[in-house]
Formats: C-alpha cells, structure tokens, sequence
C-alpha cells in the first residue's frame, strides 16, 4: 500500500448551533471539533486503511491533544505533528446562513500553524512518502510551502504521484506567493480535485470540458471534478467518467470535499478503475454529510462497503 | 471626574455549557462573550460613569468587533484600542470543574494582544489620565509592561494615582520579567487589589494583616482585600475596614474580581469613604455574579443603588 503525506493546518472548529446566528453576541455553540482541510483528507485516508501522514503544528493543549488522537485513532501517522508549548491550536468558527453559505472567523496564521517547519521529523517522513497530496488552503505561508516544494520534488524524484485539492477561495488568490505556489504544485499535479468553479482559476476556456483539457494538457492524469450533491466528473486524455452522488440528508458539509479527495486518491493508488473510485469518494463524501462536525463522518473502508452495498 | 486608562487584554470567551465538561471532545458552548480581565474592569468603570478608557489590540474580525461595541456602549473611550488585519482576537475558552474550579485554554500572546503597542493613539490617551490601573494578568509582554510604566510615569509626574490587582497566578510568576514588572508596578501603586491568597505573593507576613501592614510599609494607601462572598477587607494605615458581601446566586464568577476592582476604584476617585466604597464595589461584585458572561452581569450606577437600596 502507498503510503499519503500531507502538509498543512490542523484546526479545532467551533460551530454556532443555529442558522443565521450572529458572532457579535453570545449564542449556543458547538465543539471543540477536530478539523483543517488536510488534517481531514488525511483522517479520511487514514480511515481507509492507506497509510498516512501529516506535517503540522499544534499548541500544547486540550486543541491540540484532541486532533492528535482523532488522528492516531484513524491510523494516521502523528510523528511529524509539532507540538508548539506557549501556541494555540489554531482555529475556526464558522457560522451557517439561511442559503447555506458559511461565514468564518479563522485563527490560523498566528497560531501554531505558523509554526509548521520543515524540521526533521518533516524530514524523515517524506523520505517515506510515495503520495505527496497538497490542500490550496494551506499554502499560506512561505514555510507551508516550502515543506509542499520539497515533498513534491522528494515524491516526484523516486517515481510516486501528488495530488492537489486547489480548496480556496478567489479573495486569497492575490496572497504572497500564493499563485505561484499553486503554478508549481499544479504543474507536477497527477490528480487534480476541484470542486466547482475553482477549475476556471487554472484555465481559460469557459466550459467544464475545455477547461479540464487544458489542465490535462499542462501533464495531468485526471482532473476530477467534485460537484457535492451533483456527483463529481473525472477527465482523462481517454476520456471523461462521470458519477452520481448518493442521495443522503446533509446535516454538516464541511470537510465533505476533503473526505472526497481522500477516497478518490486512496482507490487510484490502488489500482481501482476510475468509476469505481470516482462511486467509492462520491460515498465517502455522502457519508461524511451526514454528521455534524468535519471529520465525525468520515468513514471507515468497511462503512463505505456497507453503505455502497446499501445503496446497490 | 478622573479619567481612568488601563492596558491590556481584550479576548473573547467561549464557555463549556456544562460542568465538569472535556474540551477533547465536541459538547455544548456557549459565546462569544466579550472578556479580558482589564477590559471587564474598564468596562465597569464606564458603566458607573467614570471616565475611562483602555489600550489594547484586537483583530478585524466579529470577535474584535464585539468588544468595541461593547465598551462603547459602556461609554468606554475605545480610540486607543489598535484593530490589526490579519490577527485574530485574543480567545479564552473556559470550562467549569464540579467543585467551581476553572480550566482555561487561551490564546492570548500570539492573538492580536500580542500586537498592544505604545503608538500614539496610546500616547495621546496617556496624556488625559488621571489614573492608571493595572491589572497583572496584562503584563504578558514587553510592550505592554512598557505601555504600563509609561502610564503609571506619567500619571504620576502630573499628580495622579495608580491602582493595582494582581490577578495572576503563582505559575506564571516565573515568566520573564514579570516579577520585576510586578514590583515596579506595586512600588508605585496607591491602591492594591488582591484576591484571597496573592496578597502572600508580594508579603512575607503569613497572616493577613501582617502582610497588608508589610505591602503599606512599601507605600501603598490602600490594600483591598477581595475574598468573593466573603466580603471585602481595605487596610489603610489608619486602621482596617471590613464589608461583608451581598448574599446572590451565582451564576458564573469570571470578571467579579475586575467588578469590584473597578467598583473600588471608581467610588475611592470621587472621594467616597472607604465603607461606602467597599459596598458599591461589593455591589459590584454580586451583581457580575448573576448572569452569565464575564461582562453580562456589570451593572450601571443605578443598578448598583437601586440593587442597594433593595438590599438596605
């Protein structure tokens, strides 16, 4: 089995408990939930029995402490987690709208994910990468980026793959750095996961289809795009496969995407066929709604079987 | 009236719903409360109608936000506190043990309270002060111990006076500088505030008395003895004074200490007699106690009459 390294943050998120709730008063909240972007495609690889890993920093806290073992209890690989004393864990509360859009107060930068390192358990767990995957989101720091370059050309150099989740918002794009980390990754990219619109970020053309020939055209593989509720659609130079979501009640579709990802990326380095891949994230996603709290969903190889089976 | 400036703090707090509850896992919370132990003191001194203001930083977010409101709605001068892009507003997070003990996870230094700076809106407020308070907790950094000795320097050059409530825990006395911030700021204090045990900080009397008489040796006019529903106990060097407290329910006890301090403070600047001044602040106190939220419960001038009156 391959074995997935990831960079990036690890957040505790705080929910408001009702649609509409304003963060200028006092209202029931909900936590603390583990959750970053990448710390949950990981969990979710994890899940599934990949072995996997991440680079992080957290703070010397209840924060910090609860990811962590949400993590190992996963089977991810927790080595090259920092644990940063007088920094907090870093952060985020989000609140709901009526229309379901999210609005969120971050603390990330200035909290121990500014601390994230190239240091040498870093170091050492790259050596053992054959999957490097990158989470946009994350590339908010030179530092980040750094550990994203050099696990990238680590990978790359002894013939493995890397996955990239551009996973941003195009208010960051002007960031520092930013684009131009994004170029990089986007360039030694095997598989590429947008959700959305994020697609016409990298590419000219205005259709779905034209946009993703292009990418497919900058060298690579498969562009899957991810869709939520609409399914997700996978271009390759043969072709495009195209997969229906698993109709299910969404209580909570934060880290839905990432736990996309995760599935996607796991059945590809295992050989499956891109149907059945695109059928397997398209379930892990499914699952993944169906609980509030980012990663409370996140399913087990078994439980994708069983739901699958399910839903035959 | 004199106009009160302090330095510090101002953090949201987010509390566990229920006692004895984790934070390594998600459960029910409650927040954002506007909190920071100096910004509840300021924010009591406005509400009695004493001129006051606070230095401090929070970031551009709802966060921020709230506490401005807040303290200006209090009638709180807000002009010198800094709203920093790119930082988060300092958060604590409390829960609640069965036997009342509070646990904390902050995020304090590295929060937009770590950007507090003496710039020249902080200047200009030091310029119309006529007395500065101090509050321990505050003295987490090198700018802010700068900003409080230039406060107390100036106020003092001009005639002023100093007030003092420690507010600390015998943990983190050992932080760089802060014992030394600690002398200098009791060296030149009028008025000192302990709670319970940290009067035995700065004294090496075992007993009460004799440990106020030692820190009245140093200078000091007035030691104020704070002891929750015990009451209050001022040591002057004419005699002591003893208040008891006003019989409430408790509700939540975060900020009562900073209540009563501004209470104190407030009524000792308009020239009230220390027995009078005891009560309103133990008024003060009692009334924070009812209501949940750190500044929820602080009452205005009339609360605090009305609330006396009823109980006369």
């Amino acid at each position: 089995m391959r074995k997935i390294v990831t960079a990036g943050e690890i957040l505790v998120e705080i929910m408001a408990a009702e649609i509409d709730q304003s963060f200028m008063t006092p209202g029931p909240l909900i936590g603390p939930f583990p959750s970053g972007a990448p710390a949950i495609f990981i969990d979710q690889a994890g899940r599934l029995g990949q072995p996997a890993a991440i680079i992080s920093s957290v703070g010397a806290d209840d924060f910090g402490r609860l990811n962590i073992l949400r993590l190992q209890e996963s089977g991810v690989d927790t080595s090259a987690i920092a644990i940063h004393e007088g920094a907090a864990t870093g952060s985020a509360f989000v609140r709901y709208g009526r229309d379901g859009d999210r609005n969120f107060v971050f603390n990330i930068q200035n909290s121990a994910c500014g601390l994230i390192r190239l240091d040498p358990a870093a170091r050492a767990l790259i050596a053992t990468a054959d999957h490097f995957h990158v989470t946009g989101s994350s590339l908010f720091s030179e530092r980040v980026i750094d550990i994203v370059k050099s696990g990238i050309d680590a990978v790359k150099a002894r013939g493995g793959t890397v996955s990239f989740d551009p996973n941003i918002r195009k208010e960051i794009l002007d960031t520092p750095g930013m684009r131009e980390a994004l170029d990089f990754v986007l360039a030694r990219a095997d598989i590429f996961l947008p959700s959305g619109d994020e697609l016409f970020l990298f590419a000219q053309a205005l259709d779905e289809a034209g946009a993703a020939a292009e990418i497919l055209a900058r060298g690579v593989a498969a562009v899957v795009v991810k869709k939520g509720a609409a399914g997700a659609v996978c271009y390759e130079a043969r072709g495009a496969v195209d997969a229906p979501a698993f109709p299910v009640e969404e209580v909570d579709p934060t880290g839905a995407g990432d736990c996309f990802s995760a599935g996607f990326v796991s059945f590809w380095l295992r050989g499956e066929g891109i149907e059945r891949a695109l059928r397997l994230a398209n379930a892990c996603g499914a699952l993944a709604v169906t609980k509030k709290g980012p990663m409370a969903g996140t399913p087990t190889l078994v439980e994708v079987e069983t739901f699958m089976e399910s839903r035959a």
